[in-house]
């Protein structure tokens, strides 16, 4: 990870925690200690103190820690994390005000206090706050992880076949993209004909067959970084109703993605898509019409009827309207957004987008 | 998922409530909710009120979990969740001493606490509790996961070829889990040479060459339930130092496998292995030597030496020690094993065991 881009983020870190005069943020969240360490494992937390960043892990990690982490201190621990930060802040005899992340679970929020025998607060959103706008390394490791994904389904596409299974095309396309080193950044959904009505279907053992529909939703990492792409496709003959439906998410989604720019309402562009399906007397989908993309798969802006405030340059978004019948049919179109201050570029544009296969 | 199991697990939990006369308690933790309603989806709560269990889900969930559980009254929510589980609880008259899981978020916690406009207390390990001694089905559901789990590597093994990237094994052996109709329970780990002194190596296209060595950890997943298995192998020519190092973990793993049954401390069991390791003169693991296995990678128990009590019949635990030295090699063996009076069934012993391939 490049030095100037951790340092500076651990900058911006601590003017935030300088305006609420907090001396020391424990951070316990996974996706920030990533960002602010540029360490990709697991288990570790890490420490702000007065301009300087820790991070404390075990020794499973400590020698990818040291590959990883540019700027923070790193400290292999040998007693339970909680007393591990104790003893590094009892170190700064200036520390009077300190905050832990209120992602942080109360069992190890009480741990840590009982550690420090001294007053914690918590503190939310602060990182997450950052995070939002994407710097131009992350701009930069999303486009690589949209890109690893469309070559991916682009080399599934030609070898699916009537008679596999769900879990054999998701295996087929996870496949891919391990072959360009990559990893998905969530368990790939694949759903055969009605199946595709359960948002977050898990791939079963159902057989493809003539005259099918196909719904897949995956996405490659790259650098810790996520991409998230939905597609639908039809193997042999469409069936006209699935096409009308189609038709209409995707009139819904290009209606919404046309609008994505810094400024727009989240609520406002939220709606553009739902009315679309509301109007043409289809089920309107129960979830958000799309979701902040980063480190973590889900992450805010969160795009939903209930969302407070306008897009913002640099924002990554997923938009993916849907229209979901239980059994007979689920349809959801899914990219990938940067926004920038007059529209937004498709980081996904390049994923094959042929509805019908054959 | 069973209905009887389902029933006699809330009821298990009711009795446990009643002790501590908690009236409801609120179940945030996934795999909880997972081994409380049957549910495998995400993002749902669950609430047991008077011995009766209530899954609150959002529409993308709503259909799976009519089909996934058997029990519980499945309420799908259009408001956030901490008000929707609010709504559910004040239609309670006689509930007055509310606990929620410590595994919460602080920022949730502060959420439920708002939404119930009353006092709500926390409580700890309830669930994982009842949770550490297997019952028949899930003893049934690991020995399935385990046995995917062996065949697909059985079916990579023949593949592996000079030339090949650490991240295309992962992915072949990942498809080989797909084929069977399975998924990863943890991202696959695969590491050539001394890429495994990384405990949690993520695989790279670093190339197989000839006289190289492999590590490989991974687990299948079988109806909610986790298998945990890792393999090293030499490819071609064995170099003696990694073959005595091998010899060396094999020996304590063995060793520390003999010594399974029901009423052996946990501490000693971990002592068997690191002993046998410090004996002779390599560095001693700084991970724990096993843990808990279910619905979550990993559970309690944990194998380490700080672990407290004995094993009990019905657990199931991994036993894994290793060695680990920079840039030169990683070694780590590691079986399943479910615990029995008088000693342990090894789930995965079917699971290629050869360190010479070719």
């Amino acid at each position: 990870m490049n030095t100037e881009i951790i340092k500076s983020r651990v900058r911006a870190i601590s003017r935030e925690l300088k305006k609420s005069e907090i001396h020391c943020l424990i951070i316990t969240k996974s996706a920030n200690v990533t960002y602010v360490t540029g360490f990709l494992g697991e288990d570790s937390w890490t420490l702000i103190i007065n301009g300087r960043s820790f991070l404390v892990t075990d020794s499973r990690y400590t020698e990818q820690a040291q590959n990883e982490c540019p700027v923070c201190t790193i400290i292999e621990r040998h007693e339970p994390m909680a007393n591990a930060i104790a003893n590094v802040i009892k170190k700064y005899k200036s520390v009077e005000k300190i905050s832990v992340e209120n992602s942080t679970s109360i069992a190890e929020f009480g741990l840590i206090k009982k550690a420090l025998k001294t007053k914690v607060n918590t503190v939310g959103g602060v990182i997450e706050k950052i995070r939002m706008s994407k710097d131009e390394s992350e701009i930069t490791a999303t486009k690589k992880a949209a890109a690893i994904a469309t070559k991916a389904l682009a080399n599934t596409l030609p070898n699916i076949k009537p008679g596999m299974t769900e879990s054999e095309v998701a295996g087929m396309l996870d496949f891919e993209i391990r072959k360009l080193g990559s990893t998905n950044s969530f368990e790939t959904i694949v759903a055969f004909g009605p199946n595709a009505s359960i948002a977050h279907h898990q791939p079963t053992l159902r057989k493809l067959k003539k005259n099918d529909t196909i719904l897949i939703d995956f996405g490659a990492k790259y650098k810790g970084y996520c991409s998230d792409i939905t597609r639908c496709f039809i193997i042999g003959k469409p069936d006209t109703f699935y096409q009308r439906v189609y038709d209409v998410v995707e009139k819904a989604q290009q209606a919404a993605i046309r609008n994505v720019k810094a400024g727009i309402t989240i609520k406002e562009l939220d709606s553009i898509a739902r009315d679309i399906i509301n109007l043409s007397d289809l089920p309107v989908y129960g979830h958000g019409t799309g979701h902040g993309l980063g480190i973590e798969i889900h992450e805010s802006p969160f795009l939903n009827p209930q969302a407070k405030g306008p897009l913002q340059v640099g924002q990554i978004i997923t938009i993916e309207p849907g229209v979901y019948i239980p059994n007979v049919l689920g349809i959801r179109i899914e990219d990938d957004c940067l926004v920038t201050k007059t529209s937004c570029e498709i980081l996904t544009r390049r994923c094959p987008h042929k509805p019908l296969l054959q």
